[in-house]
Formats: C-alpha cells, structure tokens, sequence
C-alpha cells in the first residue's frame, strides 16, 4: 500500500496512528478479467483504488457498450455519480485485466471524515479530479477532432491503458467509429 | 446572506464567529446583463454565489455560443475547471439579467481550509455538486431524444432558469437545434 500512502501524505499529514486506521479499513481485491465490482442497478458502495492492473467503466446504450473511464495503476475508478448520492447506477465497473484494487468503501470514508475533518480533503481531491476527468472528457467529445481526441488520448493516459486496453473500448470511449480509429492509429504509425 | 449561511450550516457546523470570518471575504457583486465576471483566457479567481439574477457559462465554437453552465438564485457558478487548477480557461461567465452575487475567492476558500480542516466539506460539495451537473448534462446529451433532454431541462433546473433563459442558450446547452427546440416547446404546450 506503499504508492496510496504516498499519495494520501502528498495530499495531507498523516501521522502512523492514523495511516493504521486507514490500512485496516480498506481489503484488498484481486479480481479476474471480465469480473465485475459493481454492477447496472446496484449503488456504488465503495471506489477503488488499483494497486496493478487495467478496469473500465461502460454501459450499455442501444445494445453496444460504451466506456466512459479507464483506470490503472495508482489511479481511482467508481461509478463514481452512484458513490457520490448512494443511488443505483446504470453503469458497470469491470477488469479489463486481471487486477489488485484497495477496496475504500463510502462507509469506512465517512468514517474517516467524522474522526477528523481533514480526512474531507481527500473526498475533495477525489471530486475535482473526477470533475476533471469528465471535463475534459466532455469537451474533447464536442470540440475534436477524431484524430485530435486520439492524440489528446494517447499523451494523457496511463501508458497500460494506451497499450493495453482493446481498441474497440478506446473508440467508444472517444466517440468515434472502430473503423476510423484503425485509420487514425495507422496514420500516426506512417507519419 | 441567509441563503448563503442556511447552505453552509446545512453542511457544516459553523460558530457565529466563523461565519464573521466567512462574511468578511465574501464580496457582493451587482453585475449587468451581459457584463462578464470571467473571460476567456483568464483563470477563474473565485467562485459566485447567486443571491439574486441569471448568469451562464459558454464558450465559443466554430464561431458559435455553447452554453454549459446555467445558474440563478441559491446556487453557485464558476468557470469550475479553471477554479480548481488555477489555470486560464477558455470559458465565459456572463450575466444574462442584471444579477447580484457573493464573490467567493479561490485565496479566500483555501485560507478556511487552512483555518479549520472541516472547511473542506465546503470543497468537497462544490466539486461534488459540479460533478453530478455535468454528468447529467453529458449523460443526456449522449442517451436521450431532444424532447426528453428539453422535459429534463425543465423538471430539473430553477423555475428562473426553465422560464427566463433565452431559447437559443437552452437549444445550445441541450445540443439541438434551434428549430427543433420550437417545435418541442408547441408539442408539449398543445399536448
């Protein structure tokens, strides 16, 4: 758990006690490819920190699924609008790879922030960089080009979910056809 | 202030002598329809609290308005992104009637968290809040027809919001059509 304690004291001071209190409340997963932490109309009852591997969010629209976030090593994945107002989500959260997460759950969290309010930063730090995430997100969708959204894409992620994740997920995720991809990844190797 | 000091102590407890220091960096601001709190290029100093009026965020593309942000009485607004990095943003905040707002610095929020650590909850809502607004929009905007964004609109934003704003922002901030959002507005008056 060395990388989140890392991430948690860059973040906020945190003496040995409390770091024990935190380590005892998070489990830690493995979890197969394809297997599912959270499922379409469950309520996100905890967001994950991964320790190693590649996971999605998707959901299905018309039949075909469309991911909406990637995840990997030393970054959180939720359905993170369930998590926030414990309602059910449509979305599902599944390995891509098999992975290790940190199991943080909304509960434990709240905990936290009723021990000592600083805890809420990092309640704070997990909404503005979901915010952000969507953000540009968003944006790159209504604004880019594909081959624009592929660079963007490319240069901003995780190198595992660059490589790694199958291509057919990145163009959904993108917004653009699997067929235009496969072009656009052949241009860029050409050029 | 009322409005402002019930949704903060709704949030969090808060002495009297608190809310003084909260009361003494607020900054009331009267601004004209049209007059620009935050300007393309800039980097978003604070965030607004509306105690009275009608503003929206919008960029340019293509030569064209996109609104994505409406707000009115009770709620805040922000060029969010460029709030939380601290980097220019590519967005407008204008006044679309005559609006009185409390000015909320980024300095002036970072100082009350280092005030008292529980001042993060006051964070953590604002980006959680952020969060659920644009996933919704984006949401929409990518499952739903135009008349179920437009009875969305209407059933979920301020009354201020759904009867004042101008039927071309609104078409821009649902993603359709002008034309298609007159057409709409008759099916459901006649029905």
């Amino acid at each position: 758990m060395k990388f989140l304690k890392e991430l948690l004291q860059n973040m906020l001071p945190i003496t040995e006690s409390e770091w024990d209190i935190i380590r005892n409340v998070i489990i830690e997963k493995r979890i197969n490819p394809k297997e599912q932490l959270i499922n379409d109309g469950q309520i996100a009852k905890a967001i994950y920190f991964v320790k190693d591997g590649l996971l999605r969010v998707y959901h299905l629209k018309d039949g075909k699924e469309i991911t909406t976030y990637f995840s990997s090593d030393g970054l959180f994945i939720s359905t993170y609008s369930s998590f926030i107002t414990q309602k059910p989500t449509f979305e599902i959260l599944e390995a891509i790879e098999e992975s290790i997460v940190y199991e943080f759950s909304y509960q434990a969290l709240n905990n936290l922030y009723q021990l000592d309010p600083k805890f809420e930063k990092i309640g704070r730090y997990l909404a503005e960089q979901n915010y952000l995430c969507i953000f540009e997100r968003t944006l790159s969708m209504q604004t880019k080009t594909a081959k624009e959204k592929y660079l963007d894409f490319i240069t901003t992620n995780h190198p595992k979910i660059v490589q790694r994740a199958p291509q057919h997920q990145i163009a959904s995720f993108l917004g653009i056809a699997p067929e235009s991809l496969s072009r656009i990844r052949r241009e860029i190797v050409i050029s």
